[in-house]
């Protein structure tokens, strides 16, 4: 089964790379991008069973820095 | 209104930040992981109007490198 992680920078952190983003899409001649924020998104292929509570203690473990981000769990087929 | 933009390497692009993931992962005790990729997402906040196919175009001049990444669009409210 697949399960999708999502990690964003919690609201407030600073997000140099989306700055980095945004500021490149206005020099491509982008306009009105008014804010961008990046993130990761890790795709999981798990064992049959595998319940949303592993993945959430995957989360919590390794995958996100609960600190300053915050995370998603998509659980797929 | 809102885009997010996920980018993910191409099956058969070796991905060794996954494999770090699925390594640390068994080393922390979660059995039965069989495989982690990862990618990174972009949460685009736009100008009301902005469609579909300009988000298209700035993941194929700057958000991906097409060669090796694939990416998919979800346009929000």
């Amino acid at each position: 089964m697949k399960a999708t992680v999502t990690v964003m920078l919690k609201q407030g952190v600073l997000d140099p790379q989306g700055e980095a983003v945004k500021s490149a899409l206005g020099s491509l001649g982008f306009q009105g991008v008014a804010g961008v924020r990046q993130g990761k998104v890790i795709e999981l292929d798990l064992a049959p069973g595998t319940t949303e509570a592993e993945v959430t203690a995957m989360c919590e473990k390794l995958l996100a820095n609960t600190v300053i981000e915050s995370y998603r769990v998509e659980m797929g087929a």
